[in-house]
């Protein structure tokens, strides 16, 4: 089984930071992102600049990479609504991840409207999408609780995922947008929605709020999910959450697959690099570990 | 299956600090994790003062609680040879932690002995401290692995397990001093130290090295480990290893533990008050998560 690992630290990571990385420089840690080898980065969202000034040029960054296409690397990006759509297509974008939050409270609160409208309005965008050639990932939000209704029923979330695969979806991500999941509850929910659509192909998406990003995402691995969302540094949080931290930290993750002869072919270096940058840009400790400790070296003698 | 948790951090948390925790300090937080509910507290080791300065006091703090021996936690200091037990025993201590490490040139630095050596100075010990009416817990120390060694193989940890339960030690802790360990490694190890000595209670000692005490334990966990070495806050590291970082963090994993419904006794509240009192002691941001962003409250509308 392939693992796929996809860094959401340009969206997930940046849109809560108060430096506002410039153009060129995202566009610098971008091309280091698709140098590691990994499959799929997420390049920024198309969401209100007013709202989200980080993301504001998340249309000259697609442009950029538009007839710059990397031949093994997918370039992604989020958008929440229709008029996303359209900015992220005349922008060249071909890869486009779009969701809804198992949460009513948390999907008013992101899009005004209700899980069940968010959801129709959801599937009629990645309709649109697929229909101008694009690819759409599809995810579920707050899919193992959430920081304002606190626990979400399973069944909320195997529904919301039935509806994206009789649509015709067939890639969707739980996303635990408040980082409530813990390993057994990862393992359930994922054996419920495999059991519910057992052609999905399961992604994940771990914050980690209770310091439990990690042992979530190996749960999920050991279940056989398939594609991990994480972003280098650790970097993250949703604006929008009531508490939220870092995400799954792309290199610490890597380096966990690398010694379970996973995913050799990532180059970790300039991973590493990546995470020492922004924490120089950004000033402060940044919450992954490898790029301060540095990787394990096997070889007899070696630190490590 | 009970779950024990012990907090080492008083020994293996402090033993690095540059800051000397005073006495008084000392005899506080050791109350403050007694008051917890946890069931066992490290408080110390019997090591040179010349080369430990931290540790000068353990047997100051050893006689206060010599006469006033809390009911439910037990209270252990580490001991590396005859003459700490000596001092140990006539502080008071009834509960010793003694460890060999299966790493030749971790214990020749450790020691001055290789491994075989010191397994059987290190029994012959731990005999004297049971015919003295003590109780010992066994470790073997470096074993998923080295910082100077690299690798170390199952079969120098299941032969060393061996001699312990054949010298009729029956608690043994697996120590990953050097935070190589990976969870299919802990239970694949785990496993073989079973299958070797199925009367074994097995303990584990896990440190965050590369990102990965948390998803270690859980690991040793779900195979059937029983005692949890960890330490408030996630402070520690060996002075002695080539690298090292935090131990698994005590009211981190209490936390997850009472997420899935153990451990509902322990008193989460007095974990995180003690990890934010050394916070600000030691004047840096400590490694645990949870003392920072608070603990899961279930309750819909809380934050969380």
């Amino acid at each position: 089984m392939a693992i796929i690992i996809h860094d959401v630290g340009m969206r997930d990571g940046l849109q809560v930071e108060t430096t506002v990385v410039p153009t060129e420089r995202k566009v610098a840690w971008i091309e280091q992102l698709i140098a590691s080898g990994i499959d799929a980065v997420q390049v920024g969202s198309f969401v209100n600049p007013r709202l989200v000034p980080q993301m504001a040029d998340t249309d000259a960054v697609c442009r950029h990479f538009a007839d710059r296409m990397p031949a093994r690397t997918r370039l992604t990006a989020l958008v929440l609504n229709e008029k996303g759509l359209e900015r992220g297509l005349a922008a060249g974008v071909r890869d486009f991840c779009m969701g809804v939050s198992a949460s009513d409270t948390h999907s008013r609160k992101n899009t005004g409207m209700s899980t069940v409208e968010a959801t129709a309005r959801i599937i009629a965008t990645a309709h649109e999408a697929i229909d101008a050639g694009a690819r759409v990932q599809l995810s579920v939000q707050s899919a193992f609780g959430c920081g304002f209704e606190g626990a979400i029923a399973a069944s909320t979330v195997t529904r919301i995922v039935s509806e994206f695969v009789d649509a015709g979806f067939r890639t969707i991500s739980l996303a635990d947008t408040a980082g409530h999941a813990t390993p057994r509850q990862v393992q359930s929910l994922f054996r419920a929605v495999q059991r519910a659509a057992p052609d999905v192909v399961c992604a994940c998406h771990f914050h980690d709020t209770y310091g439990l990003a990690m042992v979530n995402a190996w749960a999920a691995l050991e279940c056989g999910v398939q594609s991990f969302e994480a972003a280098f540094a650790g970097v993250g949080g949703c604006p929008f959450a009531a508490v939220a931290a870092g995400n799954l930290c792309t290199e610490d993750f890597v380096h966990l697959l690398q010694r379970n002869e996973l995913r050799g072919d990532v180059h970790l270096d300039a991973l590493l690099a990546l995470a020492n940058e922004a924490e120089q840009l950004f000033g402060r400790p940044l919450p992954g570990v490898i790029h301060r400790t540095g990787p394990l070296r096997e070889t007899a003698g070696a630190r490590g």
